[in-house]
């Protein structure tokens, strides 16, 4: 009893000095990857290991390597990857029924990712051992055992994945600790219990984990899955029941509904409750990463995601608005730039003249609340959303409009005509599509230049030959080039007749800056966007 | 004291008798509104009302009508509004100080709305009392006084929002608590607890709302936001701890990071925890209805909503598809047909041959998963959705797809050419967008049609051509039309020059089908999922 009593007393001592640290875990790359529509080339994994690195993860899961080829071959080029703060971790599951580890093919591929952590995920619920691995529940123990022993031999750190260890315990609490102390006493390093089909609420999260805690000493994880809208709030019921790892995925996507959000679940943690998860510091690129992670998996990042959302801190009824121009407590329960993100003032109908007066005193300091200018911009401003433009992400088109009421812009450039021709034609059963052609003539001051360019569709031959045109007058444009072009149909009831809005972000390198344009014709909603872009370009000029 | 308990012994019967039955009340059209992007017509609020109804909400809050002219023509034009089941509630705050009700024009404003309901907010944070409010705390119980009394002495049913309730509590509970027993003492109907910057956790609000519940007789409700991801967990402990109306918006949409979904909360409470919100086989409706509001609303749906997402029933990962085809609730913790959504396996390179198989199925019966033809499929598949393609949505292109493959499609027509010309020019300074021009020749067997239209935009006038040439060889086309059209830049790094994915959902009346199209020309990849669509309507001619 006294070899039991002193890791139970070490951990103790652990967990009163260090109680409040809390380790980050993240799946992005293998969880994420199995979201709808998520699908990551080996340099995009090699991208987000890095950026989760740099933020400070303390694990990254980044793949099954039996699974998926994928996943192995990034594990091959990860060998050169140095990472300064995190850990790599391979992932599968335990050796198959009636099989020894040193036999079985995804053990193997475990050990050929070649890092030092592994996680192996097993059954903790009888219901899966019966029916999906088809053997009985102390066969289940076998395996689980067995495999843990197999790569500890082998030297890896081995953290051990219950799955669907909730809904195991409600069927069966005996069986499921049993499990857990099955993997404690076959050597892993972590145990953590997963909500796999995401079905649990707080409250049972809370009595689970406490209790499971209270049966090993081995430190415990928790991992969970949003189904029932509950994963953030499961996984700080977790830590608050005694869970010391957090898994996640960083933006929560992931299987069906996704995964606990770790830009949800650190911030909860670290901002609102007391814990220590990352430094104060790299919190701050907590938005920036979280836009970084979703482009590159070409995800949308939900506008209203807690903490690193566009609108999270974006405050639109007038009410709201002006209550946090007063003291910013009174309607913000957290400060956004500990999270790195802005507090905003969409500019929109609802909002009143308050909301959008920071932004047109930007442009224009003297504007009043009260200036008739004021009520000029925003009615010519509300006219335009009517037409099917978004101011919102568009500030360089609205400063473009601001200084259009104010008389302070005078155009760089006029577009005299355009000329588009997109043509296809199909011979001996083969399609072939020409590129397209544009004539543009542009007008500058008395002078004018007319020439004509090919592109990938009518849009991109229409931007080179405007910028063609236009470089003649203003030789600087060569350093300005798109970087995103958004389309968005904003009517769809009318097919291919609705209105488009088009959002094109330029940089010249330095600065970005954001356009918009509106039109049933989407070449013409393109041209807007076009010529705000390059005239905000060339504004001080 | 007598005359204290009486209701109190009422209350408890209530409680007792009734315990599990849950008030929906739903603000999609008023905190919904709120919601960076949102914008309703007075008309999309009559439609989304009248779904609300069907559906089995107990109340519809449609709107501010002081603080928004919109929402006044709303309640005007809602007199004339025939609802079953639902009562509309208009929205407004306690008195201006030192403003009597009758003098006060919000009030004025609340009463003309001309609804039986009506729920004004009121302070229950002293921050707010002094920072916003600019009064002292006795002065604001006396504003939330005479503002319900008044409203009761005009025949109206009050609901009290205590906003901030929660951060009140937090900071005073004395005083937060006094507030409830003034509005209850002024003959509020219900007393709902806000939390309204949606700082809180779980066990928070389960305590405050059961010492709230234990202070007051009247019935109390719930309405929280989701700024730390907690919105369906507080919900649903605000309930557990005795609140019996539940305040969200029916998607989610709502001031900065969103409300509670209520199509998150009903099933959660009504699925998993056995209270009574809606009749079940209203509930079965939820997932069509969450779809419709959304695209009113135009607003995406995110495919990751608990219930009634997409992908909420979606199993990509190769072993959670091979589980669910075993045993379904081995990765579902609830039956997607009890909310009107479905099981899917998506399409994709995670998703192993048996996700696929059902579709290919579908499609031919007698595929096996080591058919060599399922091989095939499967890697023309993967090859396409390099191209940029995606079949996860776009089931009619799959199908077709499938039938090419086999050898079991004969295509109905050909596009032999088309020529399209978009023009604008200027003009004393006004701009003149020409309509777009299309010419188009098609084959059918040995006959060809060359015709042309023109349109708003390229793709609307070659959309109308083309089926213009084909009505001549398949009259039934003229019951086609098309109901949405997507447009999305797929690898956004190009610019304009980038991949654009196309996907269009057409129907015939009966039945709706999509199909998907991708190119670095927008035009034609707006004809290959045009051509799938055509061909699809004509597939068992």
């Amino acid at each position: 009893m006294k070899v039991d009593k002193f890791p139970y007393l070490w951990y103790y001592c652990y967990r009163v000095i260090a109680m409040k640290k809390i380790e980050i875990y993240d799946s992005t790359l293998r969880d994420g990857a199995q979201g709808e529509g998520v699908s990551f080339s080996v340099s995009d994994k090699i991208k987000i290991a890095e950026c989760l690195d740099r933020f400070g993860v303390t694990y990254i899961e980044a793949g099954n390597p039996y699974s998926n080829p994928k996943d192995a071959k990034f594990f091959e080029k990860a060998q050169s990857l140095h990472l300064a703060n995190a850990k790599l971790v391979a992932f599968g599951s335990t050796v198959r029924k009636d099989t020894a580890p040193e036999d079985d093919e995804s053990i193997r591929a475990l050990l050929d990712a070649g890092t030092k952590y592994v996680t192996v995920f097993g059954k903790a619920w009888k219901l899966h051992v019966d029916c999906i691995l088809g053997t009985t529940p102390g066969e289940n123990l076998t395996m689980i055992s067995s495999t843990i022993k197999y790569l500890r031999s082998k030297g890896r750190t081995v953290f051990f994945d219950a799955e669907h260890f909730f809904d195991g315990y409600k069927d069966d609490p005996g069986y499921a600790v049993e499990v857990l102390k099955t993997a404690e006493k076959a050597g892993a390093s972590a145990l953590v219990l997963c909500d796999t089909n995401g079905g649990c609420f707080p409250d049972e999260v809370s009595k689970i984990v406490r209790a499971s805690c209270k049966a090993v000493t081995t430190p415990v994880g928790i991992h969970c899955h949003n189904d029932t809208g509950c994963a953030a709030a499961n996984t700080v019921a977790g830590v608050k029941a005694g869970a010391v790892q957090i898994q996640g995925t960083f933006t929560g996507i992931g299987e069906r509904c996704g995964n606990a959000a770790l830009t949800t679940v650190i911030p909860d943690l670290q901002l609102k409750l007391g814990y220590n998860a990352v430094n104060p510091k790299q919190l701050e690129n907590l938005t920036k990463l979280a836009r970084y992670i979703s482009e590159i998996a070409n995800m949308r990042l939900p506008s209203a995601s807690p903490y690193v959302g566009r609108s999270a801190f974006a405050h639109k009824g007038g009410m709201h608005a002006d209550g946090v121009a007063k003291n910013p407590r009174t309607f913000e329960h957290t400060d956004p730039s500990m999270v790195g993100n802005k507090r905003r003032f969409p500019l929109s109908e609802v909002s009143g003249r308050s909301a959008v007066l920071p932004q047109l005193q930007a442009v224009e300091g003297s504007l009043t609340k009260s200036s008739s200018e004021t009520k000029i911009i925003i009615d010519k401003m509300k006219s335009l959303e009517e037409e099917g433009f978004q101011f919102e992400a568009a500030t360089a088109s609205f400063e473009l409009l601001v200084r259009k009421q104010l008389g302070k812009f005078t155009p760089h450039f006029e577009i005299d005509h355009y000329r588009i021709i997109s043509s296809m034609d199909s011979l001996d059963g083969n399609t072939y599509i020409e590129k397209a052609n544009a004539i543009v003539k542009v007008r500058v001051g008395d002078k004018s230049e007319i020439t004509a360019d090919e592109g990938e569709g009518p849009v991109n031959a229409l931007d080179k030959a405007l910028r063609k045109a236009l470089e003649v007058f203003y030789p600087e444009l060569r350093r300005m080039y798109l970087v995103d072009f958004k389309v968005r149909v904003v009517s769809s009831n009318d097919s291919t007749a609705a209105t488009t809005r088009v959002l094109i972000e330029s940089t010249d390198g330095e600065n970005t800056w954001t356009t918009v344009g509106a039109s049933k014709d989407i070449i013409n909603a393109s041209v807007i966007a076009l010529n705000d872009s390059i005239e905000y370009m060339l504004k001080d000029r």
